[in-house]
């Protein structure tokens, strides 16, 4: 069976106290529509439609960054949520199969979820809710289900006693056909007090055409939406919280899970242990067996296995860090490949560069790799030594077992097994330095 | 009406196992006492005086260095809470007014409880006592209130089992006129087990006497109280809470609210991201939609519109970062200005320097800003290209797109445009690295 | 009474998804079993007998490196506890004492609770077995006590709704006669559903023998095992907390206890402060009123009193920093003493080395400690200034007050109160820096 994905986006999120579109507020390094995307993805949808208001542009633009197979839809006055599916319509033309209506404010809708209302479908209702069963149902709509199925939502205000108690609620997620999804939205109307067209009227309309509902259930953790920061940070804490889980389950050692934050794309291997404090963004691989110490930040890298990171290292975007090397306290590495068992150990900066097998790059070591306007390389080969302290401007190639003195400023390109030295010669003054400092010192007192 | 503050800060604090006198320990990064003078502050006192006991000199000092509109009355001998408030009546000589009588262990008395307090006295009531309800009230006074208003104080151990079943405690804050407030102190006895003047003992002497005493409530949060060490962090712990619930109100992202350390005069706009691990010292100011990335530390300064912090940047007294500026990771900047997109991205410390817009400063930089006696000042004009691992000794002024080749060190001023070289020639010794490592590894072998 | 102990250390641990013995994992930066084994120590035992299986070598190993008084025995079949504690027996062959059987995988008994076991043998009890009590007892076996002691351990599955209504539990900790105890578990039969041998089975077996049986109780937390990973973070967890409560009862200041990480044996003394986001590795003391600021990471290292340190700073093994002594951001000290009032202030590495008392550290300093095979070491003398971003070759000696002026690479000696200078000379080339600029980005806009 086809199936569309509606995802409706077009809130302003004034609760957020922000100018940022409150979709675009992140969730584990990813905007929280793109959750829902994701979420959608699982059923492989022929289709996806994200519909935007406020900041629409901004939207579609950051989407665009994350999937290029979206199509838009604009609802320029918030009239509601059946409103905002209508506006999928025009896209929607000549598609044949089911449609479903998720909310890029709600990110945490499971694919087995989803594969349950399709269940639902297939067994004969013409339209199915999701519902989550709470503790608190507070203002909720309530789901009322009857022999026949779901029989009606219920808003919270226009509930009797009896239906307050249910605790069954409305996720406002539905799927049902392509077709008649648009046609029971067309029919609903704004006869409320806020005038608004809401999409769960299209229980009630679908009921008086003869039509089935049914209601699918998920936990109350996955219909969990954001509409202020308070709620973003919740939300934050139960993706990290699943995902430390999954870690665990599947072989990472966690010293201090509460301490270590992934991205929604993180991969860690089995027997990789991570030290309290260290920070995922987007795009990391960590192989097994590598060791990830405390006070750690990587990004858009690759750690092979058994490499060793940290304590205090930055991976950027492109390091590529090899089996067993190790990347350790105060480095920051870019856009550089370190082959097997090369060692950075302290203070440098790795930028734009390759560096050998078994290569040793000194404490306080720098690439000059930028000379403000153009980035250049930096080519180290296996087994060089790069002394202390030394910079290496590059563009610059070091070959295999070349040998820096600490302190160099390396300029000129060094061949296989040679040395290079670049020192001013060091002159000792005698009693200078006390004569000096006694000298300060009395200006000092004087002053 | 005039209204004066008394604070009683002379106890030992035997438990927090401490030489600091227990209100100078911190929360927030200020004394605890300084929250509670600042508590006192949203009465807008004509007179606040601190009565101190143990270590009174450091704490006079202490206060001293954050407000100097204070006086000091010493309790020489610890007698009780009542004595302590007798201690406050020299500097009251005169005073034409209300007193209020606050805790310098209690640091979270809201304005809004004191401001309950001050009505209660404007309807009345010749006394208020400040009661808080909770569900443990354990060992704490039980506030009797009848049709008169406050009847009594009754102490727990002479409660009988009504009364033990009475919730509403007695915080010990309590508001008088000043000179009823002196006259029912010192008639307080000490007719007890620990020869002590209780402030409590008050309410019982001025009902005898015909006055009316109130008591209004508070959330049991605001009494907390500090003991012990356990007890400070639990109070650091509620002061970070209600911090960070601030910020995100006021539209923070705080990624993970809970590693996120505030300190009590932080300012942060709308739309400032916070990543994970950020500690404020005192005096910081962060403007809108300012990025603060993981693992910063920053005190005492200010981030303009726009710039993006860290990871792993310091910021210390008196950086000032413009708009638009970078401060990158493993950088430290103190007593510096860097205007609007000037960048330090790696490995930097900038010390009593001004940096120019647009000016980028290379990995490794350093500042040498101290000859081991004086500190000189380091200036860099706009659109300057500071080489990486450059030294720039100060003083030194670099002026407009100066330009510092990588690996210099810096000793003469750079006019407008002028590229500035400072480095060794390199000598390239064929094959000497590769006989150099193997004589070593041989005579390591030996060893 | 002499007493011997065995450990069982032979399980698998599947659910632990890893290739590392169940018993290594650590928690506090020890393995597991040595958390155990410190249990067992506080009874003085004469023996000290581990029962390892899976990974059998690497336990030996691993044990070797913290004891070396422990004998190991082998349980090649994993058949049961019973079996277990028979592979003990050889180890034991004419020990004349009591034994007890502790858990590898159960590392929070503590010493009072097996003092307890001690005085129920010396009444009279010839089988001590541990219980807990618990408010979830699901499937624990559950101890039976009656007017003759301890008679029965019923296992879940086989338990009357009476009997599964206990709450107090078998922890499996038994203490015995040895020979009794091997006895006894030579008569346990694998009679059951696995076909294992069990240990629990000994208290039904001495029963029938008409020896008296007796259970002691501990708190629910001591009896903590840990068979995922899930289980270690929340072992961990425990540690944590309970060595941050002794910190605190201790006076020492944390302003975020739940964010500090100590190892089993940090030693820290009275009016330390500890700030937020501190990580101890094993071996680390701090001496009285010492500051550990913020973001640090300490290990094997040793920081008298007044010392600050932080932050961002990293003491590794070997690391000595003197009373007053400054250790600041981005700073790695690794073998080296600091001696009192010496200050190490921004982004250097101390590598193999001792400075003097009063010695200033400029930024960026590097001790080249490393020619690619030896490490050498350098020594500063009292009150020396090593001006920044200085290179200091070793093997090197700076005597005291020497004065390296900044950005020098030192390879050569310096006297005391000589000034050293290796810098080479300076050119600024007029306009050139704007030229060049100008060029290089006229060519990227070709490009």
């Amino acid at each position: 069976m086809n199936i569309a994905a509606i995802i409706l986006a077009a809130g302003q999120g004034t609760r957020m106290q922000s100018d940022l579109p409150k979709v675009l507020h992140q969730i584990g390094s990813a905007p929280m529509i793109i959750h829902a995307m994701a979420s959608a993805n699982t059923l492989d949808p022929q289709q996806m439609i994200v519909v935007t208001g406020h900041g629409g542009q901004q939207v579609a633009n950051a989407v665009g960054d994350w999937r290029d197979d979206v199509s838009f839809a604009t609802q320029d006055e918030q009239l509601g949520t059946a409103h905002a599916v209508q506006q999928a319509a025009p896209a929607l033309d000549g598609f044949d199969g089911d449609a479903v209506v998720l909310y890029g404010d709600t990110p945490f809708i499971s694919g087995d979820t989803l594969a349950a209302m399709q269940s639902a479908r297939a067994t004969g209702a013409a339209v199915v809710v999701l519902g989550f069963d709470t503790a608190q149902p507070g203002g909720y709509g309530r789901l009322i289900v009857g022999p026949d199925g779901l029989e009606a939502i219920v808003e919270a205000k226009e509930a009797t006693p009896e239906q307050l108690a249910i605790t069954l609620c409305n996720s406002g997620v539905v799927m049902a056909d392509a077709a008649t999804l648009m046609d029971l939205v067309n029919a609903v109307g704004n006869d409320n007090a806020k005038g608004e067209y809401y999409l769960t009227d299209i229980v009630g309309i679908a009921r008086s055409r003869g039509l089935t509902c049914a209601a699918v259930t998920c936990a109350e953790q996955e219909t969990m939406g954001v509409n202020s920061r308070v709620d973003l940070a919740a939300a934050e804490a139960v993706f990290q919280w699943n995902r430390r889980g999954r870690a665990l389950d599947e072989g990472v050692t966690l010293t201090a899970p509460e301490t270590v934050f992934f991205a929604f794309d993180t991969h860690i291997g089995r027997d990789v242990s991570i030290a309290p404090n260290v920070v995922f963004g987007p795009g990391v691989t960590v192989e097994t067996g590598a060791e990830i110490r405390a006070f750690c930040h990587l990004e858009g890298c690759h750690v092979a296995e058994g490499a060793q990171i940290g304590p205090y290292a930055r991976l950027r975007p492109g390091a590529e860090i090899g089996g067993g090397a190790r990347v350790g306290n105060f480095v920051e590495v870019k856009n550089a490949v370190l082959h097997e068992g090369a060692k950075v150990n302290h203070l440098t900066y790795i930028g734009d560069a390759e560096i050998g097998k078994r290569a040793n790059i000194g404490a306080g070591t720098i690439t000059c790799n930028y000379d403000g306007v153009f980035k250049h390389k930096t080519t180290i080969g296996d087994d060089a030594f790069i002394g202390s302290n030394s910079s290496l401007v590059a563009p610059l190639t070091i070959a295999d077992a070349g040998y820096v003195a600490s302190g160099s400023t390396v300029t000129t390109n060094i061949n296989a097994g040679d040395l290079a030295i670049a020192r001013a010669r060091q002159v000792n003054k005698p009693g200078l330095g006390a004569r000096m400092v006694a000298r300060l010192r009395a200006l000092k007192e004087k002053s």
